[in-house]
């Protein structure tokens, strides 16, 4: 049994045993596929990091609510609106997808460039700026559910009372921008997690 | 000029050049060193969320505040506390950094105990509930920075009241956890930072 290393097209070196030649190919098979799933995952994130950032962006809903403005007179009906940029989570959380979006983009471009001229450090940089990307959406997320759930339900403690109730539409369009955001987040967790198994397994 | 494989101590297959013998040594030597500062920051992800959670936990705060209570008598003192189980984002950075602090201090056993028996499993199975505790914390602290933010300046939008006003003494201590936390939050990713370097820089 004999080892062989070898620089792939991407720049990692391959350990195939050539016990019988059967094994080497298996690897080189398995380390196709596994850069093709990688590749799939990253436009998934970029898809779902954009369209979270998008849904949210859209999110605006007017509506009107019935106030007492003087005590001898019936209610008045008020026109209310919320937007997404009123509160800073929002705001952070529509950053974070949008960075995490262009970003996804661009290091696919990187990728697929670098299968050709093989760079290894290319290779490293992106898996640390998916681990930065993992922790940049995963605190928005933290930040938009926090405030979504006392949107949601409210808290006597502080006074802050529910607003879901008034504006239903646009709780609903937030909460399916939380959807797309968790996607993404979780996508650029795999993809962290796929390297590190990929190259801790390398020996 | 001739390449060397060997398993070194804790299951890590490292590679020397034996160009005159030196480099060998002091790509040994840096090994060690690393895996010295990786112990360390594992130390202190412990302390920190740990801390974190602890000075979260303990804060409490009772003070009385003015309350027109009938319009025709004088305003009367009334006691109000907080807590900080009252708001759902500040039990979940809670858990999150007690769980992130006993994992921590598991994981520092299991990378002692594994650098006796050189188990490559444990290492890659360590970095990957790294980069799970780094999500979890970040999240956390996301959760908490938001609750936090409207805490401190209020929300008009939504009719939140700040609260922070009343509560000095309360946020200080809520800030002084999200501190720590953040600390540890670094710390965990840069643990998974590291190891990624050190792995995907191995041929």
């Amino acid at each position: 049994m004999e080892s062989q290393y070898k620089a792939s097209s991407n720049g990692v070196i391959e350990h195939g045993i050539t016990n019988g030649g059967e094994e080497k190919y298996v690897a080189v098979a398995n380390k196709r596929k596994m850069v093709g799933w990688s590749l799939f995952l990253r436009v998934a994130a970029v898809a779902l990091g954009l369209a979270a950032a998008v849904v949210l962006g859209l999110d605006k809903q007017t509506t009107t609510v019935a106030m007492q403005l003087v005590p001898t007179l019936p209610p008045v009906n008020v026109p209310v609106t919320a937007e997404w940029h009123y509160l800073s989570a929002f705001v952070y959380f529509l950053a974070a997808n949008a960075i995490a979006s262009a970003y996804g983009a661009i290091s696919l471009l990187l990728i697929l460039a670098n299968t050709r001229v093989a760079n290894r450090k290319i290779d490293v940089i992106v898996v640390v700026l998916d681990l930065s990307t993992t922790a940049l959406l995963f605190s928005s997320f933290g930040a938009a559910a926090a405030v979504g759930i006392i949107g949601h339900e409210g808290n006597s403690h502080v006074q802050w009372r529910k607003v879901c109730n008034v504006f239903d539409k646009f709780c609903v369009q937030g909460a399916a921008a939380m959807l797309l955001s968790g996607g993404a987040s979780l996508v650029f967790f795999l993809l962290v997690a796929i390297s590190i198994l990929n190259h801790h397994n390398k020996y």
